[in-house]
């Protein structure tokens, strides 16, 4: 038989040995990201025109002042510079200089705007300067890989979503090697600064190299721009991170798709149940996907112990087939931001804000029948369907959980855990009895390996599918006092991907552009350790303000290993926040009454389209 | 303890017996949303002005027309209409209409816009008329469940996605007892007319009705509309249905924004292994849900017959951690065409058409054959991801497993299925060395329960992860032959809910407009036993004509329970037809090169807000 498809093309060049550029080619593009190209971009008007900075005080830091001087003695201290229009330009544009920038971490729509803005600033009041990007993240600094960007190559990436402009990378420079090898790269390249884009880690890592570069009197500056979907890294003069607002408006599209469709479902209305299975590989999915799992049901209906306990599940399961619950678990690894502006922009019937089950201390059954609570009222309605946001990580913020991770974090530290159980012995008898009471899928996971900081992998953890799994245990035992009479069938989205890459919102594009022509105008002032800081967001973008923010009083340290180490606080959701207290006034309403908003799909002109996030409206003090 | 959350609000109502309606509040609408409501429509030239009805020579079926006459003696034969345009209206607008609109089946964007035609219609050209909407699809109807629609009742529903205006359902009127119900509904409401709105059962379903009403002598005629965001019900004077428009571009929207994530990610960038279970509830899942997975295997490992191909793709599912490929499956039930549209839009670098596996006559292996080629390929050129399409129901396609399905079809009807396995001795050698191949869930899916016409239901077959299985196997063979060097880390989607309720595009929500108008115009002028047919797409929408076309016209026969029933037969992506032709001429580059588009959110102003589908485009003889 011949070959069904034929692949044609040149494709015997198997001595390729590295991935190649993956340059995009705008001849190829939709009309939609074409007509984002030449989107024109207003820059506040600051840097529109003469400026000079001016600086404040002296900073300090977000915790332990102490440990951050002595960790950082080049740089700490630091006061914010502002740049204030001037009658004349106070920076030569005859210095020549030569920057390099890098993409830390995970995506985040607008980076390639970073990227557009220092260049623009270069070209606008630098001229003759040379921007190289560092390919692959800050590997490509280590290894002094490297694309010097022009006009040309940075045209096509104007506006657009994605880091492949010149890729990122999740490496770290850590050790004294490294950092060797960072300085060699500054040296080699004669660089005058550097512009770090990331997030937490990767600004606390430019600190770091803007301490060290100085520390070895390199004339290479390091300033740093807030990046990360996630909305943890702000503070005053940081107001939000890029690419917040774009994914959130993503997810938020589909959160009111998703609405839309659970509203139109009949109460007798089939769907088919899909439950997502979000964590990484590992041999319970390998399992799955060998298709055994029917056999391996039947094998352990005879031997488990807790076979009891799987019946009663699988009864549960079957018996509440007849509606509709979306449980929709976002991105955020602890900061639950994401949830909390797509709670805003849409008005789902049960939301989980984890600092709110920290601060409040509740336990995972407080939060099992808080939902199952509303369930059962809504049923009482006649409303058996719903909408349930909960950010990823949850977990993490139930204390009786962060108890437990703490007391095994100890013991994996320094015990060997052995078969028998015997290590259980070290852990107090609450930490135990939850341990005990968790499915084994969810303690295999909490005994796997630690991230490279050594902490439990929260990601990793199914928080969706232990909920689905007490609600539904609960609701069954409600159905059995009679207390409910309602049917439903679950269903669980995973919305991650789909937001990181997204075309930045109007929003992003004009923030990311000012964060990078802001960068170019600090770097152009001989500023290091700075994170480029754009505020006023709440106003029109001209009266936008521009500067730097000492990244060291954004800093704490924090225990890992056993060493303290300089991290940047995550920027939780405070409970006493403007965007939390207007969720918490109106989520009664939204629990018992279908108040669903479905946002759409973003748009870049026309109505909707210079929206900003609820969440920074209202932090800005604003009634969104 | 204090209940940690508190619902407020008069929840005590358990009194409350049937699900409320859900009527939207157009005060807590989005800013798009808002917009929206009211975006105007333009109207067909031809409905804008006087017309009158021109009718064709009379039709025949789509197959077996002489058992359609015989199941249709009432209405088959019936010529097209048409509207064109005259000096005065033939229709007196003095004519008071009493018609009844039902949403029947899943949702599509665009069912609002249609029943807006219709309401339209009847205050333009019949002033005075009532339009009724049956609750919650076909079940209303026989119920008499509806509410009178005015207005008020349907401004805030302009241009808005989801049924829930008045809901829709499953429900088919299939007995005489249901017929007998509908006809008393026809009666005691004196309807005119009713409009069935949905896909191609429902409209069979319609042209019974039509059929029944007719021979009952029962003046209450009949008139469908195409809808299905699965683009299989279309013919030449139906050029698409509804909902494929709007539901391909929020696909295409994501499946974008994946491939800028995919191409960012440089080769040493790890992703978390996400893989999307998708099928509905059965024990397998619950065992997934309850976490003994990790448990199920070791005690798997040691009793499975299977074990050494357990353990093969253990190790090769753990090997393979290092790139990504976005696995993204599409719904679609049996044809593709929303899988050639996203791959149209979006150029990713595998794309399975399901009716070119069949016309083909390829194995499962053939189709793995040509997925891990392209990996491999792309690996040698140092691209080590990739998106790749996979339609949903693909398994179906394949005909040997037609034959097995047909042959199990058979078993299942007249014989016991023993556990011992006896039955598997009516299989054919190639079928049951086929089902012997097969993992063992995929197996049990093909034993499960069949859908309401009796034959298995490809939805609940997991397409991607049989795929992904087989793919895995054949990369390893290959590692170990030295012929692969890559790694590469799997990623599935599963794209569905997300796509069938979102706003519709300026396109879905003109064409329904018209739909809905003309359905009026049709019957208005005493039509029954037509679709509403809107055509000439390519052109601005003046120039659209607008008619309707005899159901049976779309016909044929089908062997369901042993007996023949009439179905319109499905649309399939035509292999000679202009859409699969550029698709083919182009996927070698595709695969090779990367030409990935990212369609971005679906606009509503501005450039490509007007865009229609690329599938429809190339269909009408353009060049898309």
């Amino acid at each position: 038989m011949a070959p069904p498809f034929v692949i044609s093309g040149d494709v015997a060049a198997s001595s390729v040995k590295s991935a190649p550029a993956t340059g995009r080619v705008a001849s190829v593009y939709s009309e939609v990201q074409s007509s984002r190209i030449d989107h024109a971009l207003p820059l506040p008007s600051v840097l529109q025109n003469p400026f000079q900075i001016v600086e404040g005080p002296p900073s300090s830091a977000a915790g332990n002042p102490d440990e951050i001087a002595k960790l950082f003695p080049n740089v700490f201290g630091q006061p914010s510079a502002m740049l204030v229009p001037n009658k004349v330009d106070t920076l030569s544009s005859d210095q020549k200089l030569r920057i390099g920038v890098v993409l830390s971490g995970g995506q985040a729509p607008g980076g390639h705007n970073v990227i557009s803005g220092i260049y623009d600033y270069l070209q606008d009041r630098a001229k003759g300067s040379v921007l190289y990007g560092f390919r692959g993240g800050p590997a490509g600094i280590m290894k002094c890989k490297y694309v010097e960007l022009n006009a040309d190559y940075i045209y096509p990436y104007r506006n657009q979503g994605g880091f492949d402009m010149i890729a990122s990378g999740r490496d770290k420079i850590e050790t004294p090697e490294q950092f060797k090898q960072a300085e060699e790269t500054a040296k080699k390249l004669d660089l005058d600064g550097l512009v770090v884009i990331g997030g937490d880690d990767s600004n606390t890592n430019a600190c770091l190299l803007a301490e060290n570069f100085r520390g070895k009197n390199l004339k290479t500056r390091v300033i740093g721009c807030p990046k990360t979907i996630d909305g943890d890294l702000k503070c005053k003069e940081v107001p939000t991170s890029f690419g917040f607002d774009t994914a959130c408006k993503i997810y938020a599209e589909m959160i009111g798709n998703v609405m839309v469709d659970a509203r139109s479902t009949g109460k007798y209305y089939h769907y088919i149940f899909i439950l997502f299975a979000t964590t990484q590989l590992r041999t319970d999915h390998v399992l799955i996907a060998m298709g055994y799992e029917e056999f391996a049901f039947s094998i352990l209906a005879q031997m488990c112990s807790s076979i009891l306990y799987t019946l009663l599940i699988v009864k549960v399961m079957l018996v509440h087939n007849l509606c509709f619950a979306a449980v929709v678990r976002l991105m955020g690894r602890a900061a639950s931001h994401i949830t909390l502006e797509c709670a805003l922009q849409t008005h789902p019937n049960i939301t989980i804000i984890g600092e709110e089950v920290a601060a409040k201390k509740l336990t995972l059954k407080n939060v099992t029948d808080y939902i199952v609570n509303v369930i059962c009222k809504r049923s009482d309605l006649g409303y058996n369907y719903g909408v349930i946001l909960i950010p990823e990580g949850l977990i993490d913020f139930i204390p009786e959980v962060q108890q437990l991770i703490a007391e095994l974090n100890e013991v994996l530290a320094h015990d060997v855990v052995d078969e028998g159980g015997q290590w259980k012995k070290k852990l107090t008898n609450q930490s135990l009895l939850l341990f005990e009471f968790l499915p084994p899928a969810i303690q295999e996971q909490l005994m796997l390996e630690r991230d490279p900081h050594g902490n439990v992998q929260v990601a990793k953890i199914e928080t969706e599918k232990m909920l689905i799994q007490m609600v539904e245990t609960e609701l069954e035992k409600r159905k059995q006092e009679g207390s409910y009479k309602g049917h439903f069938k679950g269903q669980s989205h995973f919305f991650g991907y789909e937001g990181r890459c997204g075309l930045p919102t109007n929003f992003d594009s004009t923030y990311c552009y000012a964060l990078g022509y802001g960068a170019g105008a600090l770097l152009h002032s001989g500023k290091t350790g700075l994170i480029s800081s754009v505020g006023n967001l709440g106003a029109p973008v001209a009266e936008w303000t521009v500067g730097g923010t000492a990244l060291t009083s954004l800093m704490d340290v924090e225990r890992r290993h056993g060493k303290f180490k300089p991290v940047i606080k995550k920027a939780m959701v405070e409970l006493e926040g403007a965007p939390f207290k207007k969720f918490a006034s109106l989520r009664d309403e939204w629990a018992l009454k279908n108040r669903y908003i479905s946002p759409g799909p973003i748009q870049f002109m026309g109505p909707g389209s210079d929206a900003i996030s609820h969440t920074l409206l209202l932090e800005l003090g604003a009634h969104a």
